[in-house]
């Protein structure tokens, strides 16, 4: 894993990810995996009890536990110990007030994707970063996945050629039924659109899609044609989505998210061609990349192993054949962060690894709005910027 | 495999399939695999000399070894022997003229895809189908796979709930580079509009990939949306095409037919999702169908195995964990078609499975013209039918 | 596949395999794909009226359709269009006296495995094939598989080095409950002694799994050391075998064969490894060699595709990707052994392959003694021959 | 994860671990995932120069860094906040000294395996357990794999019936080459009878694969056969274990090990198979557990997805589909171990997790000791115990 200079841990502090929320607790483990952060405040829930209870549950000192991350970015922007980074944990409409507080008092902002529910906020969540002296990363985990730094790299030296093709999918099936009407807290925000913003699947798996592919290939998005379905009784955000890429200088790509697929867990799946070769990488098997050179039998490139390179292998922490997963790429995310706040205080190098960052969160709310664009439009081709 | 009571091989012809050319070869072993045909005469080739050795060589009576399929037909319809079926294996822009012959004459006919170039020889197909006393078989051998079949009977009773969302797609590598070009014979008609018709690669696998979503589904398509490529240089024809389909009854779908896919060979593969479970099906490894009912661990149906049923049984030749393979579903055609023929005969009785016929032809080289019509309207939506 | 001058199909007649049976219709199936011969003759069962009948529904003519191999031999003997070779296909105790009437008279031998059911036997009939002027041709059909042939290819041509390790297993679950005693047919006669000799699973998987491996890796075992297990209640012979393997020159390997193994259906995989690279082939995933040069990512070879040889390609009948099975493997065997014959008769060519033959079938049966005789010396290493 | 009601963290001591070791990194990482440890101590080299410098690197304070492991132990033992817990990642032939050092003085230890390189020491270190007030935790971290727990539930509940065959291998092939002679500290002390002990891959990882076979199976060995060769140029000890397992009850087993095996990265495999059903799972796709109830089609059960249970969920971290791995499991290790001590300390209840300790160590150098015996006399049958 990447070395700094300075390896005392990055005081971090946490909104949302109280008790019973999910991704809080995998940023928590991406936080603590290679020792680069210790989680010292929080303001884990809006609810106070819920707050004090979490954050005692943690270890957090009660004076640091808040119910509210507006005191928390005031507080802890004075204490002379106070958090270098915040970690943002929230439904995505809280996304937006919550890192404003921190970007304004130059703390550095972990986020959790998608940036916003909708194209304006992500706009003002741009300004806010540009204004601000501090560093913005959003978890797009998947891109911190070793053979998908790999993947982007061969790409970058030329090995698929001039790109034609790109084909992703992000199938789940936990929403096959109406489960949000059945008490999962996880699918009532998820589906509401007042919490999950203009994108169902779009905004929570599609948006993971969409940023894998770009980040990749290097390809940029002209043009997308969107069929959004809601399946769901009475669901109101899109639960299925068809997409159809256009790229800049000719590529062409189909993007296909859902999580009304019964057999697919988190069936995140990336393939790339070109005229020297192909790419094939599935989530559910990640310590594995298909690479055929075209007309050669097709390799399979482990993570750490043979035909692996040294963008997997830095981000990689034991050998090959032993599997590492997602709390392994997460904490790729985690760590090279920390990497870049150290070398933002002129305390270490920055990484090799490119963490996506603002442009790609802007860019993420750009693809849900402009498919949601296109559905409306009977399905034709929109531009991705408006 | 189906029984009949009259087991006397059927006289079968040839048009087309000389020395060489890939189809025809693939017809006969289908043809001979069950002892159900024994092929008698042939118009293997158009050149005359090419004609004469190849039906040499395939053992044919110089007699009915002819260089005309017109002559053929004939002579065949007064020989008191003559063939009683026909294998039609030419190029694409060939099917028509040849079929029409047979049909008139009440020989039946076993015709190799796409059914014809254009919409308009499609409709002239039908109607010398509907015109004629003869039986018209297109082989569309993947839905003759054991477990394709078994996955049909599945949904048609209800083992998927309401069908939600399709994804099909069909994926080759072998015209990443401009074959055509070099001297390759299957490519160079495939890639000419002449011989091939309207769709390239949709043609050519595009229908395979169409007809086999349609057979299992049981669904008919409403609208579709195209976007496609000819990323070949210097290729008038497709060779890269993606789709979003609309069925009627509201489920939706996505198809991808591609030849220029490094990586891929003949990655031919469906996956059907409905409110109670999923399918997942793919002919590279086609003795397994992944069955999922909605929460519960996936199933792998082996075909002859367990969980497999009478559909999947009787298109079976040997024991579950044999494989059988591509060579078995076409003889599958064949010997069912032997079968409806003998039935026609008063011969013996008609055989479970429904084979692919002339509606299912007519459908394929629609679904090509409104692919091409949809691109040529930047992607809009068109009626499958105009 | 293997062309020869003269494509005049030879005549075959065959013993055992009347209806009911399974094996029997795999050999005429063998024998049909590529139209190498035509079957005119059959003594199919002991039972005469199910001779008849089976004879009938295979469209033989009445005086061809024998209830004794002893009188068919006789007769097709001195015919002017008698059968040029026989397939024997009947339960091992009767491949010796079946074989030996058709050998004495020159008729051509296709036999089934193992060769016979006791080593004695087994001496004998290799004594009867010396004295014989007839091919002698077992088919142990695993071995036909093109990428087998090609793995043996690559092996003399030292793509591993010096062999170190073989690791095979046959692995099936259909003997896990007592079907024999509730009228398995073919459970019944492989469960008794009487009738399959000295060997249960080993006898009928373990032959096969031990000839492929000799097959691939060319080394010839010198000692072995064996654990038998009857676990099916009741069952007299082994159901399940542990056999460790030490061959000339220093390999050391790996059998297992079992019929109590559930999820297994057919699991024969081979796996070698050499001090240069590695192989692993499987029979339910047959068009797929995985091969690895040490130090370099795993190569997936595929069946007449990318990094395939001319002994696979030779022994493909279609394109990459279009699987090809037990089928078609199996007809490998018989359509080489066409050539053979007709080479044999000054009329064509030898095919390239080797095709296995008596020595193998001595050895196989010397292998089920040595593991027997090792099992009753509490499983030490034995000689593998006496 | 299993909780506590003592949040605190423990604090841990290190012996071994410095710069350029492997496991002392996944030990590091495996303690913090989940939280439940603070590294305050360590010895992590007996150079004075790299212990000073690797704890300084792990940020220790300089006062308990040591290089000497029982001067670490008397003094933490004597601190008001000295270490509660040590682990042991030292070549082998070191755990028995340290371990005693630790365990005398009540200290709890968490070591790596194997227990020790002989017999003689592993009674020793049992000895030493028993003696003392301590915890003892053996890292058999494979059998910490939430579907391996689960796997070993479901046999306890009866799911395959009555045990009959297990198969166990683990592969690898990074000594294939003699790399030990080329700069390979890793290799250097495994290959090293003085530092690795009796047993070579027999040690590494022969002992993980006995260990699996026997959590998981609760089947004890009573006899085993082994076959034992070091293929690598001047290697003393064997890289390469072909062993014939006998269990009481007449369950009868395989198990491979290797480090020779080109195309084998960390081949970690277990089946198992009763009169009822059958299990698969692999090291490098552990998210996966294949269970076939005899008669029905193999089902595929993901880890925290449909068909997991209890044991499978406890011990998982995130949702099914987003894969955990080797770390993960590591971790599952420590953080119950973490459970068991503050159990022990009045401070929280046990987990229901059976952790491998002093007795399955004890079983494993007894493993490889049978197996060396064994091989010595020809590869006959001999009784673990002696």
């Amino acid at each position: 894993m990447t070395l700094n200079t300075d390896t005392t841990p990055i005081r971090l502090g946490m909104v949302g990810g109280g008790s019973g929320a999910f991704i809080g607790g995998v940023h928590r483990m991406a936080a603590r995996l290679d020792g680069r952060y210790t989680l010292v405040a929080g303001a884990l829930s809006s609810t106070p009890e819920k707050a004090r209870e979490s954050g005692l549950a943690l270890g957090l000192a009660p004076d640091r536990t808040y119910d509210d991350f507006r005191r928390m970015a005031q507080r802890e922007a004075r204490l002379k110990d106070g958090i270098e980074a915040v970690a943002i944990v929230t439904p995505n409409h809280m996304h937006l007030p919550a890192a404003t507080e921190f970007l304004k008092r130059g703390i550095h902002v972990i986020c959790d994707k998608p940036l916003t529910g909708t194209l304006a906020e992500a706009r003002r969540m741009r300004a806010a970063v540009e204004r601000g002296n501090a560093l913005f990363v959003l978890t797009h985990n998947y891109s911190a996945y070793p053979l998908i730094r790999q993947a982007r790299q061969m790409i970058a030296e030329g090995a698929l050629g001039r790109l034609r093709v790109v084909q992703v999918e992000y199938a789940q099936d936990w929403l096959t039924d109406s489960v949000e009407k059945a008490g999962s807290k996880q699918a009532e925000w998820r589906t509401d659109p007042e919490r999950a913003g203009l994108g169902g699947a779009l905004g929570d798996i599609g948006t993971h899609a969409f940023h894998l592919a770009s980040y990749v290939s290097g390809l940029a998005i002209e043009r997308l044609a969107a069929d959004l379905q809601s399946f769901g009784d009475g669901r109101a955000l899109d639960d299925n989505a068809h997409v159809l890429l256009q790229y800049e200088g000719g590529a062409r790509g189909m993007l296909w998210c859902s999580q009304v697929a019964p057999g697919h867990e988190n069936g995140l799946r990336l393939r790339l061609f070109g005229d020297k070769g192909g790419l094939d990488w599935q989530q559910e098997q990640p310590n594995v990349l298909r690479y055929t050179r075209h007309g050669e039998a097709t390799r399979l490139i482990t993570r750490n192993g043979a035909g692996s390179d040294a963008a997997s292998a830095t981000a990689s922490r034991v050998p090959a054949g032993h599997p590492e997963g997602y709390i392994e790429a997460f904490a790729n995310i985690y760590s090279d962060a920390a990497a870049l706040i150290r070398a933002a205080q002129g305390k270490g190098e920055k990484p090799d690894a490119v963490l996506p960052g603002i442009e790609d969160g802007v860019e993420g709310v750009a693809f849900v709005d402009a498919c949601v664009r296109s559905a409306r439009s009977n399905g034709a081709f929109v531009a991705l910027r408006r």
